[in-house]
């Protein structure tokens, strides 16, 4: 018996898949099976895909958030009300809140959260931008619409204290967060509740 | 409000890995951020490495095992006794016997079982090949190692009914599966058993 039951290529391609998240031996193996059994060009699509995805996608120079332009395309659009900006960690919480259908205004991705613990001070931030967008006359809210996580605590305490010299209204999203949740695992509905009820900080 | 809130590649990636099996649109948008924040490296070797498998990957000219050369490698070895074939499914249920590491046998893989509801006859499954190793004089026995479903009752029957011509032992795996389940979901140990307590057809 040989020592390694895979074809060398099939047994690569195992690995990689494993590394993914999620995705333990046993679910890869499973996979990689099945991709052998799909269509040669659903699978080179695939492939290219994620090459393209790497290749392609960068934070918007504006607000942060992943885009395959220069400017995403919720900045680019004119409908959008620029006097509030919503502050997020990350780009899936721009998805969960556009999902809601009620937020008519702009964001802003910082990347991440402030965190002693895992060592992300604000320089590690997309702290700059919005430096530079907050002198913006037409702004009169930031919604500071982060996780109720000690992380998020601080980091919006972090952002309300740069933005205290210009008039305008800071809030952070509220009720129907549940204490340690992760924002990205929520309903429409609760994150629309939250928003409508966000108190001024 | 942008009725796509994905940037173009990032949809595409996201279509793709959801078309995937037991990979929902929810697990795939959690796949494709993952895919952002990992290593270019990692992720074009992962694309790559999904590209060679459909590229090299075939079934072997004598067993029908997957290989990325002309004979598989079980098949290659001069350790394993051509006295005795094992006649699976698919390529997981050689993996799922290897790992047993009781069995030194050469295997025999029908790539797939008979199923008049999904219209596949034994002209869609690796029969020739079969017949032709049948006539191999040193061969005594055939193990037919296929589930214990309808489709592989059928199958085990077609079979040894192509070999009762040759004075051979055929039997089918029995103790330890029960009925109605898929071979590729037993641990090593009940099917080390299942092999053990075959039994002659």
């Amino acid at each position: 018996m040989g020592n390694h039951p895979y074809p060398k290529s099939m047994e690569r391609l195992i690995h990689h898949l494993s590394k993914l998240p999620t995705i333990g031996r046993k679910s890869a193996q499973r996979l990689a099976y099945r991709l052998l059994e799909m269509d040669d060009s659903f699978v080179e699509e695939l492939a290219s895909s994620i090459v393209e995805v790497k290749e392609k996608i960068h934070p918007c120079d504006n607000c942060g958030n992943l885009t395959d332009e220069k400017i995403c395309s919720i900045c680019q659009d004119p409908q959008r009300d620029p006097s509030i900006i919503t502050v997020v960690e990350d780009s899936q919480a721009v998805i969960s809140i556009e999902k809601t259908k009620s937020y008519h205004g702009e964001y802003h991705v910082l990347g991440g959260l402030l965190s002693p613990r895992d060592n992300i001070s604000f320089e590690d931030l997309n702290i700059d931008s919005l430096l530079r967008r907050k002198e913006d006359p037409e702004l009169k809210e930031v919604i500071l619409a982060l996780s109720p996580t000690t992380d998020g605590d601080m980091t919006a305490n972090f952002i309300a204290e740069l933005l205290k010299d210009r008039d305008i209204t800071v809030s952070r999203i509220a009720k129907g967060i549940p204490i340690g949740a992760n924002l990205d695992s929520f309903d429409e509905t609760s994150l629309y509740m939250a928003i409508q009820e966000r108190r001024k900080i």
